[in-house]
């Protein structure tokens, strides 16, 4: 086997370019094994094998850099800079990461895993070569979905005017992870489709016609633009900014994408090669299903169907449903995703009511102003987007949404721990973002039930508000605890003596099996739904003071900001004679890997709860 | 004076068209009159006087809807639409706001104050139109600085495939509040500048022999291309976009500017207006000196400088003489900014070493994702932008510095209360959303030495680190303190017992006037510089609970995720035997108006804080 012969980087270098097609073959056979039992994301990474190929034979490593923008397409540069035994543990606990890592290896110049970063990224890495006076080639590489994201504009703005070598490579496959949105993308499949040069000239005969002599109305120049848009120059778009066009390039051919990559490593000045990829390349359920092998779960080969497929719903599902009701019943209810119509379960909502349906790509900043506006138009937006993505739009909602107190409802998916993703997803920041925010409103739902309950209030509550729910089955146990969702109220579930949890949404699960080892220690423990995080229901933590000696608050969420320190504010402020125990993520970046195994390493899973709680209940028997 | 006849929206309407010179006139006296004694946003205003005349011309408010960008340009709008009288008033507590505002009148569509969010906004507005089946005209103005925003990118390729009318209005000047920056801008100057249709017609006779026939190798194109683009089509950029181009039209010209808007509503869907004003027109300092009177302080007219010269430093200009030093020592050291390089005060460090200071634009997402790329290169970036506007690259600071633990240093400029800019400019949430992030170290200076100190140690500290610090002077008491900057250790200034004031930053010099008047009390009160909000200093507040018996914190910060509630954690979890009073801004927005009179409004000046020991101190001497 050829891949056998690529231990370290470069060694690509010793294949023989009449075999580079066996090597590409070899490499996704791998690839689609490997994620076929481990779970990752597959299509982005089989449609980049042979640009991956092309750019370690480009390129000296690690000295020469590639920033791959996401980084999720960077398995196979994992595999061609010594990472392949990895393999098997990807994406688990300690093991290799699904992007790119500095500490993974020298090979991996920037870590990655938000989108439209490479650029900027890049562009720092070449300042700081050009100030030490090295010649290293430093290469971007970025989809033609994070182009839509708003930083990925702002790099290339200020790369334009560079006077040193910087290549931007476009991955192109007309695809976020759903289809790809706006005038850009519509542009680059112009240039896709278009038989540009061929055409060209003749094009541009006929267009002269058009053209006003020395007049300068409007409506005769507008024709004459008109007929100018009908001849597709490609690239114009990036030229006009200062940046130089190389393509279009098929993106599945080695020896067409060394040839572009030599030419461009001699362009004085930034260079973007524009490279045409096809997403899920080589596997077919993967090329027809583009965003079902985007992130996959582990799968059947020959099936192409998840090996383990889901029988029980998951938030994604109940929040997908809501909203289809919700848009049934009131005609002023408008859904807004930033790419996700899929991940975010409004792709059902977009089929029934496409006219109240907005998928505004990678752009989160403009997707909460955008959605302000709807507001302030009298609509009721609801914006969908997961919790380490929203934290993108923190300034669009503190000063957008809250500061003229507008209704948008945030539906924050993949909220708390995410697992196999890591650092980059962890939705564990998001109650600390939102709680320091004016007029915000934070809710969390305990089951599926309640998430249903909770979207229905919000749409109807007037003032900004967010829901947010985690990744993964949705709970469907206390189905009998359904009181109606009223701003600032909890719930009760248990009413006991001694112990009182205050659990925030996905933690009452865990605080029942909390309350179980508690009670097996002889105590009682009651179980409060916190329900509201912002603002916190002071009167049941009140009461739960003067029935309770220990109170303990659980969240998947960092603690500065978070919710313990709002009931440890109001206990100190109003003396309330209780002990206080607050569960939250740690002050640290937790890595990929399993959730329940995550959870017991950072200390918050319900063995290590009971056992904390139980440890204070004993030193407090005996003060 | 034509101007008192205009005492409600569409009063304009009745104005002669041969009077709209007199009228723009007026208008410009006024406001210099105006704001030379208020202080104000005057540049952008003298540039905006006949556009917006031109717009209330053509509209009907407030049925059609303006939407400005940044909305610091709204003034004449303001004159327009009833709010004359509230000029004397403008920017005062309670006064009109230098910005517009929903709640001010029905004639202001969206409140702005930060860059770059109108297309958004406006395309949200236009979809809830489209919706209801309106047929309204909605207007964004967005100037060319503001351009350089990824999100108004973001809202361009959205708004790219609308099929009904959307006018976005580009107000050009050449200018963000300094000069502007990359390549759109220079291609927006290259339209501006160039004869573009005369020469058109020649000019492609002239490209056709430069097109290969055929044969599409890369370097016969580029030669094309480049014979292409020495033709500027106007606004092809935008064209390719999706999005019709009208102009360029002079923008003091308000018959001409009406045609146009009369063409532009005409258009089924989004069309842009690439209008050329000069930023301070008609008022000869201003338009020489764009950056000095883009936000004025009172100003003598006939001089054209300030009635009250400032002769004191503030802490801009402490931290643009540390930065001049560390350029000098330290080949490392780099500056960003994000277009602020007056505002932040690296202008010096930019005429000094031009080769490591970069203007990004209004682009704070890349600014922090360069600087980690700077960083990654072995750089020691400095990124300097106001504590507001940062709130833009929350997403960037976590997930592209923090994670990685690169060394970038965060110099917050405007930080805490910043007086008559009001809601959308308070510096208030830093340490909030700087506390929730991993890896973060936050810093605040008590004086200008302390300033000069911390940015020392920050550039050498090698990991992620934020200095912030107030607008306005820089104080200058306390030089006798000046231990050296360790990690996470307070600054003892005056040690006594009862009471001990741990007070950040600008709060030290606040905190010294609360002693005074506890003292007069009669209670001893000791003052800690804290110096670092995080890591706080454990030990030394462990030691003033037990040297003292209540603790008081004081910060110009939201109270959710600050320094009190750190130190509030740290007692309760040592259960320290000491009271505790958190001083901080309330969670609400703080409006405009002089930053003494904001604080005793929100109860966090000396007397108030005061107050509340004094109370607190006399009932535990009761009990």
């Amino acid at each position: 086997m050829l891949l056998e012969q690529i231990k370290k980087p470069n060694d690509i270098k010793e294949i023989a370019p009449e075999d580079y097609g066996i090597l590409a073959e070899e490499i996704r056979k791998f690839l689609i094994e490997k994620i076929s039992k481990t779970g990752g994301h597959l299509g982005s990474n089989l449609g980049a094998v042979e640009l991956t190929m092309a750019l370690h034979l480009s390129l000296k490593l690690p000295e020469d850099q590639i920033i791959w923008d996401v980084g999720h397409q960077s398995y196979t540069h994992k595999l061609l800079t010594g990472r392949r035994d990895g393999f098997d543990t990807l994406r688990k606990f300690h093991g290799l990461s699904g992007f790119p890592k500095r500490k993974e290896s020298d090979c991996d110049a920037f870590d990655t895993g938000h989108s439209s970063t490479s650029i900027s990224a890049g562009l720092g890495l070449v300042k700081a070569r050009d100030i030490k006076g090295e010649k290293n080639t430093i290469i971007s590489v970025i989809g033609d979905g994070s182009l839509t994201g708003g930083m990925a504009y702002e790099a290339l703005n200020n790369a334009s005017r560079l006077e040193t070598n910087f290549i931007i490579i476009l991955n192109d496959n007309n695809m976020s992870i759903s289809e790809n949105v706006g005038g850009v993308s519509k542009y680059l499949n112009n240039i896709r489709t278009a038989d540009s040069y061929l055409g060209m000239k003749e094009g541009i005969y006929n267009t002269l016609r058009a053209i006003p002599k020395g007049d300068n109305l409007v409506g005769k120049i507008r024709r004459a633009k008109n007929s100018f848009k009908q001849l597709v120059i490609p690239g114009m778009f990036f030229e006009d900014m200062g940046i130089t066009y190389l393509g279009p390039v098929d993106g599945h051919n080695v020896k067409a994408l060394m040839k572009v990559i030599g030419e461009a490593k001699r362009v004085k000045g930034p260079v973007l090669i524009h490279v045409i990829t096809q997403k899920g390349k080589g596997y077919g359920p993967a090329e027809r299903h583009p965003a079902r092998f985007h992130g996959a779960e582990p799968f059947d080969i020959e099936k192409g169907i998840p090996t383990n497929p889901r029988t029980t719903p998951n938030y994604t599902d109940i929040f997908s449903t809501v909203m289809c009701k919700l848009g049934q019943r009131d005609e002023k209810v408008v859904a807004i995703t930033a790419a996700m119509p899929d991940g975010t379960g409004l792709k059902r909502f977009r089929n029934m009511y496409p006219e109240r349906f907005f998928d505004v790509g990678i752009a989160e900043e403009h997707a909460v102003t955008f959605a302000a506006g709807l507001a302030a138009g009298g609509m009721k937006p609801i914006v969908a987007i997961y919790s380490s993505f929203l934290q993108r739009a923190y300034d669009q909602i503190l000063h957008d949404v809250c500061i003229q107190n507008l209704p948008v409802v945030f539906a924050i998916d993949r909220a708390g721990l995410v697992g196999s993703d890591g650092e980059t997803h962890q939705g564990i920041f998001d109650l600390s973002y939102l709680s320091s925010i004016p007029n915000m409103h934070i809710m969390a739902p305990k089951n599926k039930w309640e998430l249903s309950d909770m979207v229905k209030f919000a749409v109807d509550f007037g003032a900004p508000i967010a829901v947010r729910y985690p990744r993964g089955e949705a709970y469907a146990g206390l189905e009998e605890f359904r009181a109606p969702v009223k701003l600032g109220v909890s719930e009760m579930i248990y009413e006991e003596s001694q112990v009182a949890i205050f659990a925030v949404g996905s933690m009452v699960k865990e605080a029942e099996k909390v309350r179980t080892l508690v009670k097996e220690a002889g105590y009682g423990c009651s179980i409060i739904n916190a329900r509201f995080v912002k603002p916190i229901d002071e009167e049941a933590l009140k009461k739960a003071a003067a029935d309770h000696c220990l109170i303990v608050t659980m969240e998947e969420n960092v603690a500065s900001g978070g919710y313990g320190e709002k009931v440890r504010e109001l206990i100190t402020r109003e003396q309330l004679p209780v002990e206080l125990l607050t569960i939250t993520i740690p002050d640290i970046y937790v890595e990929h890997g399993n959730v329940e195994l995550l959870k017991k390493e950072i200390g918050i899973d319900a063995q290590n709860v009971a056992e904390g709680i139980i440890n204070i209940m004993e030193s407090m028997k005996q003060s």
